[in-house]
């Protein structure tokens, strides 16, 4: 059995398996990590999905520990609709880069895969070559929580593959509900994978991720999809041209590729190379992840307001008594927020 | 002068003016707009906007006890870039119904009003028929505040109309930013206008609106554009039937009118008429009421959470120090917001 099957099995039941490892110092995880330990940086990554609050502190303290050696990757964001390609896609590039000298984690971001356990084994299964090669890393999607705390765990974990020495990331998301935009926020370039199809290219994109993409590949452009996707391409291009230009600068280019064949991937790569040289020339680069640093602070401490509030005892109480005088419309929604707030700040839990 | 004019004054500056109407007691103001009187009403509104805590709870109180009084209306959303005619719309609508034995009050939000006062009043004026009209009701966007700030006065001013007998109560948006999305969590029916263009109608339409429609008027159909709007209607429909179908089975109809010349107006409203009978008679349209309710209730207790977070004095003093360390990348953002918390927690503002 190979190490990323271990891993694998480990994040079924992070509180359970997370037991064992809870036996390891912070320094020893620390240590385990930087030198590039897959097992212990697999370990520590359950920890952070982990529930219990003994884990959580744990964890946390890994990650500050780890903090200094993080930053140091290209961190790059794929979506795209079921039946794309994108874990073929992520099996070529992935062994087109480690081939260079470069080392691949590939971590993802699935809310619905504590409903569709079986969907992620199948993933893992298919990047067949990248699952085996002892320079990369694969870790599905937490397999529980809000999309919310999936995404943090998932941030979490890509600074523990930085620290590890993983200097491409690559975030994958299933395209199902807000899970791009999570992505979007915590990733350098964020690629759209797309399919030719019967003349309707556009149909298939989601609201938003034009905006969102800094490149569009058409993949499976090959034998007899060659002439749809030569046109798609133009399509795309016309539709982009309707957006407005980018903070950074950058035009996104739409490409084609075949993961199946492996053509176009190279050239993607480029581009992909370009930007970073470009961002990083013009200080965007950097820019950008201040922002989304800042972004993510404000958006826990959210998250965790929240948290503190529900899990009041008194606003646990009382909630859905409120919740039926506002549908029975014997109080306002104002009234019962303030009514709420109350209960919260009177009596610290 | 006349009262609308009088209520326009009063809410440029609300803190300044509100101090006249404090001398009303609750039952006052409460009998004042339940009888349908305007210039209470106008100030009971003002009160709502002021950012004084006294104004804040008294405008609390009396909206409580015109709860009862409040539901029984229709309440729709109008929107559209600035120059698709939205105020000789909302006149022509407005007049039509108030012919008709309704009563209607027109609110607008527009976050970016602080910004810009001039177009305000400009609004108003446009407005010819209605503002002088005994049976309209015509209150501007509040002065200041964030959009979610915004959306709440508005939210509760819409409530006192109800309260003071109006039966139609058409919300405008200018468009600007998400300010659609706040408007259609508060209405019955979300009404979109449009323009007809040079062959290209569908670039100008802002991204999540088709989905938010029940209804698309080409506005303008008149004289040479008639043409092009019957185009449009068309590109418009055929652009629709690409979306997932409605949880009430509603099909958005496209129209058209011509708010100058007065024609499509009266089978417009008809539309919009068989949609809340058809939505009464389902269920759905109590059933949405209710969600937006329980929505309201949560987004007012986020928002306070966060207010009360920010204003909190230990939070005042290091948040910035917390957001440079997470800029220079010396503390995570997790572990920035989980010290940020603490101090919030271990001393109660």
């Amino acid at each position: 059995m190979n190490q990323n099957n271990e891993n694998f099995n480990e994040s079924i039941n992070p509180d359970f398996k997370a037991k064992k490892s809870l036996m390891r110092s912070v320094d020893e995880y620390v240590e385990g990590i930087v030198s590039g330990n897959r097992t212990i940086l697999s370990q520590a990554i359950t920890l952070i999905e982990s529930s219990r609050e003994d884990h959580k502190e744990l964890s946390r303290e890994i990650l500050e520990n780890c903090l200094d050696r993080t930053g140091n990757s290209v961190r790059i964001g794929i979506t795209g609709v079921p039946g794309v390609g994108k874990s073929t896609f992520i099996d070529a590039l992935g062994i087109d880069r480690i081939v260079k000298g470069d080392k691949i984690a590939v971590l993802t971001i699935d809310p619905s895969s504590s409903l569709s356990k079986g969907s992620i084994l199948g993933d893992k299964t298919r990047m067949e070559a990248l699952s085996v090669h002892p320079d990369a890393f694969i870790r599905p999607s937490p397999a529980s929580g809000t999309l919310g705390g999936v995404a943090r765990k998932t941030r979490e974990a890509l600074l523990l593959c930085e620290a590890a020495g993983f200097n491409i990331i690559l975030i994958e998301t299933v395209g199902v509900g807000q899970s791009e935009t999570a992505v979007h926020s915590m990733v350098d370039f964020f690629l759209v994978l797309m399919l030719t199809g019967a003349g309707d290219e556009l149909q298939g994109i989601k609201r938003g991720i034009m905006e969102m993409a800094d490149m569009i590949a058409i993949n499976k452009a090959d034998g007899a999809n060659l002439d749809s996707a030569k046109r798609a391409v133009q399509q795309i291009q016309n539709a982009l041209a309707l957006f407005s230009d980018r903070p950074s600068g950058w035009k996104p280019p739409v490409v084609m590729c075949s993961a199946m064949e492996g053509s176009g991937i190279i050239e993607l790569w480029e581009k992909i190379e370009n930007y970073v040289h470009q961002s990083r020339k013009s200080g965007y680069f950097v820019q950008k992840r201040k922002v989304q640093s800042i972004d993510w602070m404000v958006e826990t401490i959210e998250q965790q307001l929240k948290e503190m509030f529900y899990k009041h005892p008194d606003v646990k109480r009382h909630l859905m008594d409120f919740e039926n005088k506002v549908n029975e419309g014997t109080i306002s929604s104002f009234k019962a927020a303030s009514e709420l707030i109350k209960l919260f700040e009177s009596k610290k839990s």
